[in-house]
């Protein structure tokens, strides 16, 4: 099992410390754990997501709803920073996503284009930044040409780097898809080649083995899965995605055993907020009893 | 139904709101809604769009037609508003349109390439600037990078962005085309999520369900299809498109719910211009009586 | 005398004609003429100004006051533009100060430092911006290279120029002070020279002689002498200055001679606001009476 | 009809402005009209077009002509105004070609690649800059992205842009060609709203109706046509092509109806120079002869 | 008495907001008041300050101090925020000093000088940055030109700027010196002019009357000076700053005449630092009992 990563250790400038510190330890259980609440779907999939419960189309129920929870930060495109953030402003830690698109178009050459930038980022106040990095797209040129410019502005600017590292595209699909142990793993460990400050990973399923390449196809167990992709992460500090919404005790346990391999942290959307208000704080007062029982060292 | 938005409660920096306070309060019925005549067709078209009614091919004839219709303001592209504007500077807000293209090639991969900046419209003294993207296109990549620059310099600048949200490209033709519910709902929440400031939809099609993906294959009324977009758009103000020539009472209907639903106006082009001068002024008068009934709060 | 300038006849690109259409046409008396209320006087002579009408200390007072007064704009500096524009953005033209400087240093080589720049102006949604030339002081080579930074970007960007050209510094103080005829026609005819599109000047005081050059010091009519002074400006147009607070039928006599004379307008600010609130208003009404007098042609 | 352009009412800056009355009324005839002689076609065709006569291989001998026929402009890459111009600087304005291409690859995407700048222009002491767009190709991106940088720098430095719209690329060879009234009356057209201050235009054919799209496939006469196209540029002034070389009497009846539409001049190259030196001179005499009986009002 | 700013009235940006909210809500008491810790005292005196207590010449003391004493911030300049903060990053809210002096030459024409940049801010993470404006100087010309610099980079940024606004020079002690009511109300109104955020002034003293202008040779009360000072200001929050060390009842009693004013809060170097390490300690928690009583509304 990994040890958590404590802050002095990830070699992090200052500016970058001392940004990751109010994110860990200013804001949510201040442990030095992370819970953040993403809220990029509406461009990601389009407002179809929001159909069961309107309220949730409405970025300052969501913004208000990360205020209460008590989260550590709130991970939104441009748009909704510039007209939302400004009433919780200094409230909840901003992570500005730099990159999205529509899921119109095909994902065979997946890439997320760019729409913002690091100084926006400085502008807004906000406290992080997230790219997509398409793992293993055909499109990798592209991604990495784009991703240079966000990295080299992040360490310029002091502004830590949040990577959503997601296996994609045409070749993916033929070694075992996005969500395999292959896949996660793989993942993990770009970002931090790559320089990533936090790395958001979804969930390893080792038993996804179709196709995937040795020794991927031997048996682990979902707890060897995470801690495997954890230390492949190294100094990076890792998040857990939640993904599309699924059962709360299959999603509990997912965290527990992430939070047990040493990941910093939970990153969990649609979990929350497709469900009523009250409902919503519930489950994550469960997340927090989780997070409470993982300080940093 | 949603309310509508008040210029103060849209995240809007001193230069944005003044200038579309200007458009909104000082143009039109100066009640907080709007009438916008766009005349870009020339270039999206061709020419042909102007042989019923030649005199229309006269951008003099169409922008004094906007000071005498009470619109406020006229959607130009560059060439045009470099020669014709001066005569008219101040009497009706510009908004320079800052791409466009011919429909001569394919859309398959639609792109409305950039061919102008916002610093020109600062120079020609319009108060807006209009950017079209192409939503759900395959060329999204492109799409969004040069979007990029227009959304920082507008911020940098202080001049409001509209968006036209037009889902276009071979993959939104396999969704149920770009009329539909699904593609129009879509479309507004992109250009939420990316920073618009106005977003210019067309009225959706809830009817249309061939291939669009659930939930909008269920019954919706065009009343309830609009209400849900213009909420989609949130913080960001609804403008209604009228689209090609249609029958006055058709058109009087779609316009009558949208601002029902909360647009803040209309932006209707060949609706207006395609007919006898006072004809056209006749039909701009019953928009406006509908804009009387729906005063911004 | 000469006939009041249109704005069709001034060499005016686009974007600046479009903004002095705004102020002349769109705000005030919308009758070509103009009233500007000025308020720089916190740092050119520091708050004591205030201390007669402690109300007058507010910004958002006499921003308002400009508002009911129905000016034709306000001119400040960019602190105040800053924090109080946004509440009346689009209500009352904005006239961005651009140099300005505290009263404390001594006036011998008197320059006015630029502490804001044209994209500024922009940016804050301003219809013009403000320079304080200095004209005839030791210290004008540096005065003119800050100036032709902010005509260049002026042009650049369509912004109209207001140039406050004042005589001032040891050697104007040597040739018959900075009120006197010859003063403020060379002051009149130095903005015309280089670019201002609107000159701002205190009226002239023929009788001052004391060491004028020849011929001022023949015998001139004060209104000889503002129509000459409008006259040396061309197309530049001009807004008489009311300077420190005087008796109200002096200042309306000075207003009177300088409309009769051909100037655009006036631009008082502590006769205005040195006095209670409804008796701001009611003497505003007189000045506004005056103007109604001469419109523009 | 149209009647023929001033140069006062075409939106022209100062610089813009100088520079077209120098062509237009201090060269040729001098009453306002064109006749330009385009000398490009070493690169566009190579120097086969020079086989029949091969003086006209020799740009000393074509730059002579041009002084020697009283032409307007001379249009040439920059190559050959390095190193041919100064001889003859000042005595026929220089119309700098910015972009250009070989004919050898194909031209289905086609794409005029800029290869010198507006400032080139200044610095060679040009009157004008030319620019060849290729209205409807696939390849419209790129081409109106370079096509911006050629429009600012013109605007920013008073150059007179002249555009060659010409439709071209693999669509409009699928809707009537190159040639069809629907072509060019929608390249006059783009020329026009992108902000050309002249557009050089081939002569319409309303008899090429094979796949054109409604309502070109109604009769219309070649005056009509014309007409039309010249129109559709609205104050853009219109120069016609003189295409490859065709039978004279063929070429000045275009010529003639070309003027009579209010077209300001004529493009003609290989059908002057591809003769003997005297017979030129006869051929250009005849063009004037037309050009005389049309001066700008 | 001018009532106390609320963050979200003082027309902010998001960025800036976002900022103070952690220095004002998220240090210190939390009840929107501040106290800072400044320590720039070793380039503004030399470490001739520290004599007395020699451990308050090691920066990491006096950081540690400022996290244990519970401080809104401290105030250093670069080069000790880039070997001390990174220890203490996001325990206690940073704010770079970008200019500064020693005390060596004259002060006759008082100017310090910029050694650093907001961006040096943005990258080493901290939440403010500061600006000593030396107002009345004869140097104001190079101090406002290198200010505009400041300002504009920190509105670009959304960092919130603190200008010490300190009245200095020759002229200024010709007219009763740096501490007179005069100079402190003139220096803070200064401040909010040029578009600071925060401004720290010294304590008003109103009996020094030599050479002041009317009407400050009244008789006025400290507290009447102090809320002059305050409300003088306006949107501009007002720190006071302690100066050199003195009694501590008169320290005391200046802050809460300060916070009665309506000032935000107390900026205390030399009156904390110069004592041993538990009375500093306690001499802060007298001045916490201060604040605590004046929470923001």
């Amino acid at each position: 099992m990994t040890t958590r990563l404590r802050l002095s250790e990830c070699g992090l400038s200052a500016g970058k410390k001392a940004r990751l510190h109010r994110i860990l330890h200013k804001h949510g259980l201040g442990n030095g754990t992370a819970l953040f609440l993403p809220y990029d779907q509406g461009l990601e999939h389009g407002p179809r997501d929001f159909f069961a419960d309107p309220i949730a189309a409405d970025p300052r129920y969501i913004i208000k709803l990360a205020v209460e929870g008590g989260f550590n930060g709130i991970a939104v495109q441009v748009g909704l920073a510039e007209k939302f953030f400004w009433d919780f402003a200094g409230e909840v830690p901003l992570v500005l996503k730099l990159n999205g698109k529509t899921d119109i178009p095909s994902d065979t050459r997946a890439l997320s284009p760019l729409h913002a930038s690091v100084e926006d980022a400085v502008r807004l106040g906000a406290d992080a930044v997230g790219y997509t990095l398409y793992v293993g797209s055909p499109a990798q040129d592209a991604d990495f040409a784009q991703y240079r410019t966000v990295r080299q502005d992040a360490q310029r600017l002091g502004m830590p780097l949040i990577v959503w590292a997601y296996p994609r595209g045409e070749a993916i699909e033929h070694k075992g898809g996005k969500d395999s142990f292959y896949a996660v793993h793989y993942a993990a460990r770009t970002a931090s080649e790559l320089g990533a400050d936090v790395v958001k990973v979804n969930f390893p399923h080792p038993e996804k083995q179709t196709d995937v390449p040795s020794p991927y196809t031997a048996d682990f167990s979902s707890q060897e899965a995470i801690d495997a992709v954890v230390r492949a992460a190294n100094r990076t500090m890792v998040l857990i995605s939640g993904g599309s919404r699924a059962g709360d005790e299959a999603m509990l346990g997912k965290a527990q055993e992430s939070m047990a391999a040493g990941a910093t942290g939970l990153i969990f959307g649609r979990n929350v907020w497709q469900r009523e208000h009250d409902e919503s704080l519930r489950f994550v007062e469960r997340l927090r009893e989780i997070l409470a029982k993982y300080p940093a060292p």
